[in-house]
C-alpha cells in the first residue's frame, strides 16, 4: 500500500496504539473479578456470562449510572483511583434494593485523550470494587474522543446486571402501615449533590482542595472524595434471610425523591429528623452555603444512604444483626397512611 | 422547614422538575420496546427481566458501546432523532457476533442541562431502534452536569444485554483454512472514523454541514448522519441455521482490526479488495484528506459493515438467502494459513 503525508488518524488526535497498550495493562485487572460463570470476560465484541443453573427461576436486575460531577473533584485533586469504586458501589446498591446480588459490570470512559496513567487508574478502581462486590469486569468501552473532553478529562459510566430467583424480589409491594424504617449511616455525599456541593465550597466558601475542611481533619478533597458505601455485604444476609419489606437507596432527591418509590398508593412516612446525626460534612455546606434545611435533604443523604423497611416483629432482629457490622444504623421513622414523606 | 435565600439546586445547574418532566414523556416511547419478559421497565432503581425459560442453557452477552464523534455531526445540524438509534444498532451488532439475540438496552445520557426538547428526540431514537431490534429499553440514566458539558451538548452511551444457548455461541472455533469470506454492505460510515473524517470534511475540505457532499445530491450532514446499520433481520435466520462459522462486526480498527479478533491463532485471511465497489464516500474523504489506503482501511469500514466467515460447501446457500434481502453482500475473501489480514 503508499503512503503519503496526508492526515491520519493520529495527526487527528485518536491514538489507536495507546489505547491497544492500555487494554493489555487492564487484562490482569479484569483476572481478579473473574467467577465460574465467566465464559468470557472482554471476549470478541461483547462479554459471555452464563445464568447459573441455581436459580429456578432467575430474573435479571439491570441499572445504568454515573458518578455526576463527583468526576471534577477527581479531576482537581487528580487522584482517579476511587472513583471507579464509587461508580461500582452506586450500581451494585441500586439492584441490591430489588433484592438482586451482582453477577457482572460494564463501564463505559471517554475521554479526550487515552491517557495511560489515568486511565489504568480509574478501571483498577472499578475492577478492585467488582472483585470486593463479586461481580465479574465483563468489559467497557474506552472511547477517545478529541475536541469532545478535554485531554486530561473524562466522563465514566456504569452497566451492572444483577440476578435475583423471581419469588425474592423485593418491591415493596409486603411493605404495610406501621412497617419501620432503619436508615443506615452513609459515607459521605456518596455521589449526589457535587454541583451544589463544589459551588458551595469552592465558590461562595473559597476553599482549595488541599485546605483543611472545616470540623475535619482531613482536607477538602478527601472529604469530597470518600467512596461511596456498598451495601451489598451488610444487606445480603437480611435478604437471604427474607426479613426486609423493602429497599431505598438514596441518590439524588434525596430521602423524600427516593423512598417513596417503593411505596403503593396510599401508603406515606414519617421521618424523625433527630433520630441520627447528621454528619459533619453536610452542616458545613448548609451553613456555608445558607442553604434551606428543605432543599439540604431534597439534594444530599444527609448521613441516611440506604432505608430498610421491615416489619415491627423483626425490627430488633435486623438491627440486631446490624449492630455485628461497621455500618450504623438507626429507627429513623415509620410507614403511615398517607403519600410521600413527612421530614419532621 | 425554613426557607432562605442561599444556594439551591436549580440555581447551581441541576434542575430537578425538568428531569422529572422529561422521564414522564419519556415513559410512552419506552412502553413500545417491552415484551413478556419485561417485569419492570424503568422500575424502582433497576429494570427487571426474567430469563425465559425456553433457554437450556441461557448464555448472556453484554456490551458496552458509545457513538463517537458522530455527536458533534448530530451538535452542528442540529438533528437528534438518529444517533440514538446508531447508538441501539451498534450494540447489537457487537453481541449479534457472538449468536446473541438482544434481550435488553440501558442507556447513559449525560448533558449540561436537561434540555426538554432534545432529551426526548434522543431517547425517542434509541426507543424506535430498541423497538425495530425487539429490545426493552430497561432503564438509563440522564444525568445533568452542568460546567462539564454545555447546555446543549451531551454525551450518549449504551448497554445491550441478549441472550444465547451455550450450544449455538458462535466464537470462531470453527473457522477453518478455506472458509469463504462475505461481506454485508454498511450504511455509511457507522459510528466509527468520525474524528478524522470529520478533520478532513469541515477542516482540509472546508465544507458546511448544509453543503451537498461531492457526489452524492444529500446535504454533507445527511450523509454523515447516515444511521448504523443493524444486521439482526439479515442474520438471525443464518444463525437459526447454524450456517456460520464466525462473524466480525467492522467497527474501529477497520477489517484489519476486528476480523483476526474471531480467529485462533495460525488462522488468517485474505481479503480482495476490488471484489466490492467501495462507497462515494469513502472516495472523497480519501481525496479531501490525501490519506493513505491502508489508513482508510484501518479507520474505517470502506463499506463492509460485517464479515460472515462459511464454509465453501455452505457458502451459496448463504448468498442465496442474503440475496433476498435488500442489504449487499459479495465473497470478499478466504481464510487461510498465518496470522492476521492481508488486503490486495
Amino acid at each position: 500500500m503508499s503512503e503519503n503525508t496526508g492526515e491520519d488518524y493520529r495527526a487527528s488526535g485518536v491514538d489507536l496504539e495507546a489505547a491497544g497498550r492500555v487494554k493489555d495493562r487492564l487484562a490482569s485487572l479484569v483476572a481478579s473479578t473473574v467467577d465460574q460463570h465467566t465464559l468470557s470476560p472482554f471476549g470478541l465484541f461483547g462479554g459471555l456470562y452464563s445464568v447459573p443453573d441455581t436459580f429456578q427461576q432467575p430474573v435479571l436486575v439491570a441499572s445504568a449510572d454515573g458518578v455526576g460531577t463527583k468526576l471534577q473533584v477527581a479531576f482537581m485533586t487528580n487522584r482517579h483511583d476511587s472513583i471507579g469504586k464509587d461508580l461500582v458501589n452506586h450500581c451494585v446498591n441500586d439492584i441490591l434494593v430489588q433484592g438482586a446480588k451482582p453477577s457482572f459490570f460494564l463501564d463505559y470512559l471517554a475521554s479526550g485523550g487515552m491517557d495511560e496513567e489515568i486511565v489504568p487508574e480509574v478501571i483498577s478502581g472499578i475492577a478492585k470494587a467488582c472483585a470486593e462486590n463479586g461481580c465479574t469486569l465483563l468489559g467497557g468501552e474506552t472511547a477517545q474522543m478529541p475536541g469532545f473532553y478535554s485531554s486530561d478529562e473524562y466522563d465514566l459510566a456504569g452497566f451492572i446486571v444483577g440476578m435475583v430467583e423471581k419469588d425474592n424480589i423485593v418491591d415493596g409491594s409486603e411493605i404495610k402501615i406501621g412497617d419501620i424504617l432503619i436508615g443506615l449511616e452513609s459515607s459521605g455525599l456518596h455521589t449526589n449533590g457535587y454541583t451544589l456541593a463544589r459551588k458551595i465550597v469552592f465558590e461562595t466558601m473559597g476553599l482549595r482542595v488541599g485546605d483543611e475542611f472545616p470540623g475535619d481533619k482531613r482536607s477538602v478533597g478527601d472529604v469530597l472524595l470518600d467512596v461511596h458505601r456498598s451495601y451489598l455485604k451488610v444487606l445480603a444476609p437480611l435478604l437471604s434471610a427474607k426479613l426486609l419489606h423493602g429497599l431505598a437507596h438514596i441518590t439524588g432527591g434525596g430521602i423524600e425523591g427516593n423512598l417513596p418509590r417503593i411505596f403503593k398508593e396510599g401508603i406515606g412516612a414519617r421521618i424523625h429528623l433527630g433520630s441520627w446525626e447528621v454528619p459533619n460534612v453536610f452542616g458545613v455546606l448548609q451553613e456555608g452555603g445558607r442553604v434551606a434545611r428543605q432543599e439540604m435533604y431534597r439534594v444530599f443523604n444527609m448521613g441516611v444512604g440506604m432505608i430498610l423497611v421491615v416489619s415491627p416483629e423483626n425490627a430488633n432482629i435486623v438491627l440486631d444483626e446490624l449492630g455485628k457490622t461497621s455500618i450504623g444504623s438507626w429507627v429513623i421513622g415509620e410507614v403511615e397512611t398517607g403519600e410521600g414523606v413527612r421530614l419532621e
